[in-house]
């Protein structure tokens, strides 16, 4: 039998595909610390399971199709201490913004179509993009420049006749980059003059460490029809597992079409939307700084473990859990597979993702790797240093110098 | 901003889409019995509700992109007392039956391939397909024939190259037709000779009342790079709002292939699946026979008072818990809003999924409606006598003769 070309062009998750090894790894006694996996281990806050086990309907039935009425109020509730005011047909439940980057991308996609997107870029934007026909064309940053991308002169270039939207993460996975007021402006500005959505992934809004105020692309005004907001309550209350989110916009036609395939899916699970409205309902500005200064440290202190890796190369992230880090070898699929299959130390060894699966060119990032600074900071550090000693002995099996590439970035750390 | 063409060709689920006008009837006073969705009104079984408030992780992960092991490890003991023998990687956990068939047809599927689907078929096949690229194929069948498809007249006329897949509910949705392991037999040969996937929903698989053994086309041998299987918890434990279920093959090309999807979406929510993997291990054929009874009571309710309807067609269903009805009406669609804004009997009205809805060519089934006998025997009584009258009465409106187009199916009811 035949299957699709379309998912024959899709790749594993390069932050999932190195599960079987670990699985090998484990059997061999070795442990895996992992810094490749956005899962925190900071407790999903007690409003959700309270919610969860008080929900009294015996029967648990379909939920309506745009998401349970406390859930969406919750939402609304929560965008109007933005300062945005949201319609309740302005937002669609998803089962998180994973979903809602689905539809999205299926409203607005025909073959062939293409979706601007700056690298590197988190990698299951390809996989959705590429499963609703279109093609995502990649604008090129350096990390020399902090991965910094939102001027006229980086983008338009790349506009074609067939770009249907630029889509951004922000704060940015992987790069931790946090838009200022100016730049958001410029993105909205290019959208509307190019007449092409703007859909702005804002998952990781809490995660930001620099005094930057909360902010959403919805707080702009004039681009109603252009702005698409996709949410999560993943990572915002650590409950990655709930898969609750949100596709939010003004444009009625693009919300009226996402409706009909929210209805054909029928629901998103019933009990994980009572959770999370219990969540927004309970907590508020409190719980966010006390979030915010946990992976504040946990930011600082995986950055000064990596200050003691020769030759690493990366810029303090300003926002969300993640960060680019630039190795001194010749191939981090390569310095993997060698940690998983090769290198233990007192029985550990440690997972990353490998750059150049956030690239639309896979020979692009090679050197380079995502960090997920999710564990607590003893973690971090043990997990740094074993890369550190990773990084070292797979230098000296490959007889790889060290200290290679060690070109400086502009904002050295 | 410009829609992508596939969205834009979906329609509305015609099952969900007068709740707008129930909204309406209800701020008017009138309540609707519902006769159109399949949400049963039985009892989400204890063991799921135990097992998620004895969920002891005080953080809500991911889960596995293929699903929590129990969970997998549940169904794969469920299937082996079906006498199938399933390995680990056959199945992938999914939310619900929908995205086990979106992620099926997104794996088979490019631009303009096409799927066989008996009619009527369940609409929100449509949207998937659709969203996929492809284009369904109806398998025209008659009414008098109790709506029975699966020989190779029917069928192979068909076949194009172009066809990728035959897509069946066993038992039928909206038909209530369970096919024998003859008819089973005859699609898997159809599928081998033709070398296409044979794509069985067999969500209602415990629901049979005739006697019929609990079957699925796993069972079968010699066509396993063909069948592939849609499961999953909503209607066997009447826990539709879960969103847990399984796409299951032994293709191991197609399911390699689904799994990337699967990692793109990260994974279905957790605490369903622990929820789910307790009612699989719990609960045995003592609950399937008492479910079975009971929905055996309510179609007999039902058959009993459309007999009270004249002109109306039908033909006792023999599995899931639905049914096509033929109707002394011009059109179905206009009956529905009629019963929505002009009809009410002691307070009530009563709505059912109007059944050209049902039909690629949407001018077919205008006389039919599906019910779906999910409620109580004494509120399907209700229920059917509100259809009766309403259905008089609007023959009345219109200047109906009652009994128009009384043409006697060939098992009459």
């Amino acid at each position: 039998m035949q299957l699709s070309q379309r998912v024959l062009g899709t790749e594993y998750s390069p932050i999932r595909k190195f599960r079987p090894l670990v699985l090998e790894a484990e059997a061999r006694g070795i442990r895996a610390l992992h810094l490749n996996i956005g899962q925190p281990d900071i407790e999903t806050p007690r409003p959700f399971f309270d919610a969860v086990n008080a929900y009294k309907n015996r029967v648990i039935g379909y939920a309506p199709s745009d998401g349970v009425a406390d859930f969406v109020q919750a939402m609304i509730h929560y965008y109007k201490g933005l300062g945005v005011a949201l319609d309740h047909n302005d937002l669609l439940t998803t089962y998180g913004g994973s979903e809602a980057l689905q539809i999205a991308f299926s409203c607005m996609l025909d073959e062939g179509d293409e979706v601007l997107v700056p690298e590197p870029y988190y990698p299951n934007y390809n996989t959705f993009v590429r499963m609703a026909g279109g093609v995502i064309r990649g604008i090129p940053t350096r990390a020399e420049d902090g991965y910094r991308f939102a001027t006229r002169e980086q983008i338009e270039p790349h506009i074609t006749p067939r770009t249907r939207a630029l889509l951004v993460a922000n704060p940015g996975n992987p790069t931790g980059v946090v838009l200022t007021p100016e730049e958001r402006q410029t993105l909205i500005d290019i959208a509307r003059e190019h007449d092409i959505f703007l859909i702005s992934d804002e998952v990781y809004r809490e995660l930001v460490y620099d005094g930057e105020p909360i902010s959403t692309m919805l707080q702009h005004t004039g681009a109603d029809e252009n702005i698409v907001v996709i949410d999560s309550v993943s990572k915002r209350f650590s409950a990655t597992g709930t898969r609750v989110g949100a596709l939010i916009s003004r444009n009625g036609e693009l919300m009226h079409n996402a409706m009909k395939l929210c209805q054909g899916r029928l629901s998103v699970a019933t009990l994980d939307q009572v959770g999370a409205a219990a969540l927004f309902e309970s907590l508020g500005s409190d719980y966010y700084e006390k979030l915010r200064a946990e992976y504040h440290r946990r930011r600082d202190a995986v950055v000064s473990a990596l200050r003691e890796i020769p030759g690493a190369q990366f810029d303090v992230p300003e926002g969300a859990f993640y960060m680019m880090v630039r190795l001194p070898v010749d191939d981090t699929e390569s310095l993997q597979r060698f940690l998983l299959e090769e290198f233990s130390d007192h029985g550990e060894t440690v997972m990353f993702a490998p750059g150049s699966g956030f690239y639309a060119d896979p020979d692009e990032g090679r050197q380079e790797i995502r960090i997920a600074y999710v564990s607590n900071c003893d973690q971090l550090r043990r997990s740094v240093e074993l890369l550190k000693l990773g990084v070292a002995a797979y230098q000296k099996k490959m007889g790889i110098p060290a200290q290679v590439n060690a070109v400086p970035l502009a904002c050295a750390c």
